[in-house]
């Protein structure tokens, strides 16, 4: 077993929960503790290092947000460094995203510099398949582009309707179900994946239907007030294909002034995960 | 005079030509002696300098490709850093071409980082205006959005018909042309432009009509054998609006084992911006 979907589907059944925590940190909202560090940048680490090992075994997945460590130039790459391989030591599967969109050498140039850190991207399909092919090429890497976000924004492209009925997220995914399927693990998902905003039920019954083979990176969960019930559509019947992703709920719960402020985010982890898996069981 | 789209109309007047050579560096092209250096990044990093100095006076815009320099990690965004800086000191304005599209605070981030870098960014609007406003909010940095790219997987995307008759690469110029008469210049330009792929004349003309405020930044001259009777199209009647980017015809415009591989670089920068100026005047 070395495919992406597979690594990706074992890390989900060993913790039993398909919640991803993403880590988006912003300086104003770290512990005091954190905050002692010299440089931003090394507050920033020591809070990502801490939050790793409270969720660790609560939840199999973390997405980290390249753009909160960019901000820092190199010192922040460097920082994206030490964090992804902490991540996958503590037995967490790594998605970065990135939603890196080129062609060409340059695609193949931003896949080979992610197959060294993590185990899943984040890619834009405006460019086609040009742009997402050279991510999975080799199944080595997997790559979740951009059906349909959730942003109030995203509407002005991706439910445009086309002459043929379609939205333009359908025929993204669509053009991600076709390609995907040169990329099919074991476990029956492919290297190619989606992310599917959790915004409109209908909306992911549909993506649902044309992708069933892909695995739903669901961004947003807790933030905008949504519950489980609102992610089941992202499923396949059989509770497998998707993962579930929450930030803030989880990242910022604590209080700024407590010492042992990896208690209250280990907490949400588990509790993130354990209604989940709840929510799963009673599908 | 401080808005980004007055920047960039200057230096192109400067020079007298509307050329941007692209920075794209791949190791296996090099000039011998810049191979000499310790470490893969710090020999890109002398060839990058020794363009920069060759091409300046000769073109008035570089523009440097992220992926190259990123594929090298914290390494790769320090000396991208240091050619952003070089680059501007000798008087090139500087477009970073890394096709960033995120929404929020991630946008901010990116923005932010790059404001400290660069004069303009490329962006990428599949996740509609959220995802480029962040970049031009404060007219301090200029972006250009993918509108129409030119790779051959790009048209199962940006070529299908909407039920209103527009492509979708239409109604994306549409929105950017709308979101972009925020941000005019003195010029009569808007820091938010335009990525145009030379392809197709019709195509060009088409968006051009749509965006009449958007500097178009059109890529691949030379490499694709097109003249410059195929990129007149992208340019307003007067002759202004649109940057042509050629990349590999200038970065190796030497043979590997001469020492003095520069001249080779500065002539064919010359004669890019000589042949585009006559280009523009025979019009």
């Amino acid at each position: 077993m070395n495919h992406p979907a597979d690594h990706l589907t074992a890390a989900i059944d060993k913790v039993g929960n398909p919640a991803c925590v993403g880590l988006d940190p912003v300086l104003e909202r770290l512990p005091a503790s954190c905050l002692a560090e010299a440089r931003p940048v090394d507050a920033i680490q020591r809070f990502c290092l801490g939050v790793l090992d409270a969720i660790s075994g609560h939840v199999g997945v973390c997405k980290i947000q390249s753009a909160c460590f960019e901000r820092f130039g190199a010192a922040g790459v460097e920082v994206l460094d030490v964090l992804c391989a902490r991540a996958r030591e503590v037995g967490l599967q790594v998605i970065l995203d990135y939603k890196r969109g080129d062609i060409g050498i340059s695609a193949e140039h931003y896949a080979a510099s992610a197959r060294e850190r993590c185990d899943w991207v984040t890619v834009n399909p405006y460019l086609g398949v040009d742009g997402i092919a050279p991510f999975v090429a080799e199944d080595r890497l997997g790559a979740f582009a951009l059906v349909r976000t959730s942003n109030p924004g995203g509407d002005a492209i991706q439910s445009n309707r086309l002459e043929d009925g379609r939205t333009v997220a359908q025929s993204v995914a669509d053009l991600v179900a076709e390609h995907g399927e040169k990329s099919l693990g074991l476990c029956g998902y492919s290297a190619l994946g989606a992310v599917v905003g959790a915004t409109k039920r209908k909306d992911a019954e549909e993506l649902r239907r044309r992708m069933p083979r892909q695995i739903f990176l669901v961004p947003g969960f807790g933030a905008q007030g949504g519950g489980v019930d609102d992610v089941l559509p992202c499923f396949n019947s059989d509770g497998t294909g998707a993962i579930i992703t929450a930030s803030r709920s989880v990242l910022y719960a604590f209080e700024t002034e407590d010492p042992v402020w990896q208690s209250g985010v280990e907490r949400a982890a588990r509790e993130l995960g354990d209604s989940l898996a709840k929510g799963m069981g009673t599908r």
